[in-house]
Parts: C-alpha cells; sequence; structure tokens
C-alpha cells in the first residue's frame, strides 16, 4: 500500500522555517499567494509545449527534475496551509470526491467536456 | 502517526475520472493549468483580508469550509499529476527540502523576508 | 490610428472604487493578487480545450462574452496598479519590448520554442 | 488628455513575434497562460511582504523596475489576446464597469469588504 508519512513531512517544513525564523512571513494569506505562484511555476514549464508532449516529459532529463522540484514545492506550501488550518488532506479528499460524484452524474457527463467546463 | 492512504485518494481520483471518460482532457499541460486555477480559487478567498483575519479563517463557518474545499482540489490535481509522471510525493519533498537547507543557510537568512524574496 | 483613451478608463475605475470607499482594500499586493486571480479565471475557460478550439473561441456565443468581460476585469485591475504606481504603460511596453528584441536575438531563437521556453 | 498609442503597441509586439516565428505558439490557450504566469510573477515581487511596504514599491531601486516589467509583460500578453480576438480595450472596461456598477449598488456595498468578498 503507497502511503505518505505525512508527520515526517510536516516535521521537515517546519523546522526548516522553524530554524529560519520564517513563520512570520507564513499567514495562511500569503502561503495561498505561495501556493499559486509555485503552481505558476509549473505551469510556465508546459507553457508553449503541445499536450502530447507534455505526456512526454518524464523523458526529457532538463526539465522533468523542474517539474518534480515544482510539484515538491507545490506540497511544501499544501503541507503547511492544512498543517496550520488542521484540515486532514486524507479526509478533504475523500469528502470533496463525494461532493463531485454527486455533482456530475455519470450518466450526464461522459465524455463530456463542454459540460465538464460549465 | 500521521499518515497519508496515498492508494486509497489515487484510485478515488481515478475512478472518478475513469467513470466519467475524462482522462482524454487530462494531459499533464492541463492539469498543470487546473491546479493553478484552484490554487488561485484559494487565494480569491483571502485576497482582500488582513493577514491577521486570514490567520482566524478556521472560525469562518462560510468561508472555511470552502477553504477545504479548494486544498482538497488542489491535492486531487496533485495526486493526478504524481501519479501520471510516477513521482514519489513523499521522496520529492524530502529532496526539495535537501536542496532548500543547502540553498537558504540558516546564518545568512535567519529572519530575513528580504533575502528570503530574491 | 487605434488608441485607447486611458484618462477615461482611469476616472472610470477610480470613481466606483471611491464611491464604494473600497480604496482601503486596494494595496499594490492585494491588487496584484487580484489581478492574478482574474487572469486565471480566463484561464478557467480554456482549461480543458483543444488549442485549436480556443482559437476559435470568438463564435461561442456563451464563452466569448465570458471572456470579453474576464480581459476587460484583468484591464481594469492594470489600470489601478498602473495609475498608482505612475507607470505609463505605453512606455513601459516599448521598454520591454526594447530588452526582449535583445535577449532573443532573430538569428538564435526563429522557430525555436526550446529556445523560448528556457 | 492621456492616451495609448494601441496601434503602435500591436504593431511593436506582432512584429517581435512574427520576426521570430513564434506565432505558432501563441493559440489563444497558451496566451492566457502566458498571461496568468506573467502576473503570477508580479505576485512573486509582493508575497512575504506586507501591505504597507507594497505602497512604497515605487521608492525600491531594485523591485520596482522588475514591477514594471512585469506590469509590461502583463500588458504584452492583453495585447496579443484583445488583438487576435478583436476586442476593444477601452469598450470592453466600460462595458463591464457598468456591470460592476449595477452588480455592486453603493447604497449596499459602501466600505464593505465582506460582501465585496462573496
Amino acid at each position: 500500500m503507497k502511503i505518505i508519512n505525512f508527520e515526517k513531512l510536516e516535521e521537515a517544513v517546519f523546522k526548516f522555517s522553524g530554524d529560519r525564523d520564517w513563520d512570520q512571513f507564513h499567514s495562511i494569506k500569503n502561503l495561498a499567494m505561495a501556493l499559486s505562484v509555485e503552481s505558476s511555476e509549473l505551469v510556465e514549464i508546459f507553457q508553449w509545449m503541445k499536450e502530447e508532449d507534455s505526456n512526454k516529459i518524464t523523458s526529457d532529463e532538463t526539465k522533468f527534475p523542474k517539474v518534480k522540484d515544482e510539484i515538491a514545492d507545490i506540497f511544501i506550501y499544501l503541507i503547511r496551509l492544512s498543517s496550520k488550518l488542521n484540515i486532514n488532506l486524507e479526509e478533504a479528499v475523500m469528502e470533496k470526491m463525494k461532493k463531485n460524484i454527486e455533482k456530475y452524474p455519470v450518466d450526464q457527463f461522459k465524455g463530456s467536456s463542454r459540460k465538464y467546463n460549465e
């Protein structure tokens, strides 16, 4: 079974900011901004790429390590946020998936990007 | 020990898109965009808020559930991306933290937002 | 000659916020966030669309008015920012284009997305 | 009267991409992404800054030129998009402002960030 040791990650990221006295900058508002900035850095890698080329990114030796780093950065801010807000990520996803299943009934949305988009 | 059952989440999110035939829309490029859109929806909640008020968001009965949902949405796209790219999120974070520790030596960056920002 | 009457737009957007006492929320930091949120709302319209379909958006009677509104919202925040910062948009673009021309010499970058991206 | 010579800017930005054969990358979808990436680069400058410090950015000799460049980049993509989509920016803003005035009646929204935010 694949699991994520959340506690280990949480400790690592909070030790890092604690050691540097950076918690003072980490209001929820600022962390949300930082997360969105990191996610744009991920987008930037793909912005001029064809979709089919983006799907082959794992074999790009220059860009794939950068993708990995950006994904790590996004997860780091997500860990900070969920930890500060006492949000259990596993539960939050399961609850949201339940809402999504109700919001998008299979028979109405199967294969449809149009409705998906609205 | 707090852990995330990644496998359970992965199965849930891929069953959801599989059932709806939505995998066709989920190129890496599009997923990166979707993740950044969700992270902006999180930012939107805080955009006119004072930092100190953002830190009290858990007691806002209207907005906190929305924050939770947006954080879940971000994690859902992160699960999709890391799964498709075969990125182990736990390892990726630990490796990135190692780089960050080297990049920002405590003695030079302690308490400094100026350097942090550059 | 196509011109934009900047002064008219500036007056309209500042009268709007002045009448509502909303200038108190419009720090440069918040305006930058709001601009990025609006630009993500524009992205959202296209996130699952094929590139070629995005190029035909003007004939989509439902989505094109939304595109127009989002572009207007982005420009509104750009007007607020440049006005508060005393930045002359025309001059700023001409200066930036000069830098771009030097940074990307035609003979090295012609037709190249790879280099463009780096 | 402050005006923007839109035609001059339009010619400059399209000559730039034409000379480099970059129009092939500039689908509406990609341009929207690029605009959102640039706007996040603007946000990044302010992400750890206090709001009051962001309001003094014009006197920061290192950061203000960067702010100017990012604002120019955002406007450049806005020019590309509005030109390709045949959107008259001045008209689009005036129409959107009319909608905003109706959506947020002064007597209900004066001074209110709460409602503003919803």
